[in-house]
């Protein structure tokens, strides 16, 4: 469908977006769905999200805003969030409320537990290291504190970023073994933006790459060093690509199904 | 050029927008040029402008927004207006400041002679009447006053609007006949929005339209009231879509050719 004086707009915003993928995607969902609708690159600074969001208040045809990287944790005050929200201490979808003002929700991790089964990637009884607890990370990490793991541990480049993720599980998920740092696993799990774009480095030492296990990275991109390496160490592997797809409809059903 | 990361965006921001035409056209300037743009409509609320463009401001990828009904009047004092734009009292093309804030000018009044002049209307030593003394009625009037008519008359719903536009007319163009009101004419322009949409109303009575005379409705549809009935009474006649195909490459110098 081409573009009308009809068509609502859906924006992507980050910083930056010129990575950043899914543009045919969605438009082969809007178009599937019969949504009169387009995605778009919003190049929205850091901290400019609220500002952005108050600029767009005025507007009647705006459907949503996605939030990338480094908005989602902004995107969560920005909006009244869902309980999914909330837990996750992240949004990464916002819609304009019924009364003014915005909603938002976050569906990182509902998006990872169906690319993690799409990838035959267990996490019920296994011990998953998750390495990044900023918006994406801290959503992933709920999601798989709910698929029972044997244990979940938690890294981040910033202490207390990670021991917070981490009594945040404790509280969510009493009885679950939760640890903040970082170790060997079965599956490993980046959620950081190490290795976004042409970034080069690698979100863990090579040691903490587990032989034969499982890597998801939620970066958009096949060939990651981490990915890289891990595929030479005979692990199995998925990428973001397979969480973004896996997104789109969840997306597209928040913002158009009210 | 399909939308990806790198896109920038070009709003067309009006109330409303659901009859906006030029998405395509706009399309196929940008792909000529090997501009990696999309033009989009932004259902800006009456009033609600300069508030879209403050949540604009945070962005890095907004080449620009292309000001429509209502809008034209207020994009003047959003931005900081060239020559062109001063004179007519309105804008319809706003760009990113250099140094922060925005740019304006107005191309209706360039794209109304261009238009003029491939429909075959000529204006030099003609009586014309304009009808609406809006954001767009203003700039083609500007600009019909440079071609030198024999005499420029202005009607407007609101006296105090058609007069103030007499006036400044009547100080840039010393010597030009420049009248408030509306009478028999050579050449009738329509720059009110009567006509536009569903609208089945004429902006002026029957006996204003010049038999044999010429009739350009800015309005973009080909079968307005007023245009239906001017082609009854053997008036060449045409309509908005040739000035806002004028516009295009216009508006695409204006804010991708700094």
């Amino acid at each position: 469908m081409s573009i009308n004086g009809s068509t609502k707009l859906v924006f992507l915003a980050g910083d930056p977006v010129g990575h950043t993928r899914g543009y045919d995607e969605y438009a082969a969902a809007f178009a599937a769905a019969a949504i009169d609708a387009v995605y778009v690159p919003a190049h929205v600074r850091t901290g400019a999200l609220k500002a952005f969001l108050a600029g767009l208040s005025g507007l009647g045809n705006v459907a949503g805003v996605v939030a990338t990287v480094p908005h989602k944790l902004d995107a969560l005050t920005a909006g009244d969030p869902d309980e999914t929200a909330r837990r996750a201490g992240s949004a990464n979808v916002l819609r304009p409320g019924k009364a003014g003002g915005w909603e938002c929700t976050q569906v990182d991790g509902a998006g990872f537990l169906v690319a993690a089964q799409a990838a035959g990637i267990t996490l019920a009884g296994k011990q998953v290291q998750i390495v990044g607890a900023g918006g994406a990370g801290r959503a992933v990490a709920m999601a798989v504190a709910s698929a029972r793991p044997s244990l979940l541990r938690i890294d981040d480049i910033a202490p207390e970023r990670r021991a917070a993720l981490a009594d945040a599980i404790a509280q969510t998920h009493p009885g679950l073994a939760v640890e903040a740092g970082a170790g060997t696993s079965d599956v490993l799990i980046n959620c950081s933006t190490v290795g976004m774009g042409g970034d080069d480095r690698m979100p863990v030492g090579r040691s903490l790459i587990p032989d034969g296990g499982c890597v998801y990275d939620i970066v958009n991109r096949p060939d990651t060093p981490l990915l890289v390496a891990a595929r030479a160490r005979r692990c199995r592997t998925d990428h973001g690509r397979s969480m973004m797809l896996a997104e789109i409809p969840l997306i597209v059903n928040y913002l158009f199904t009210r």
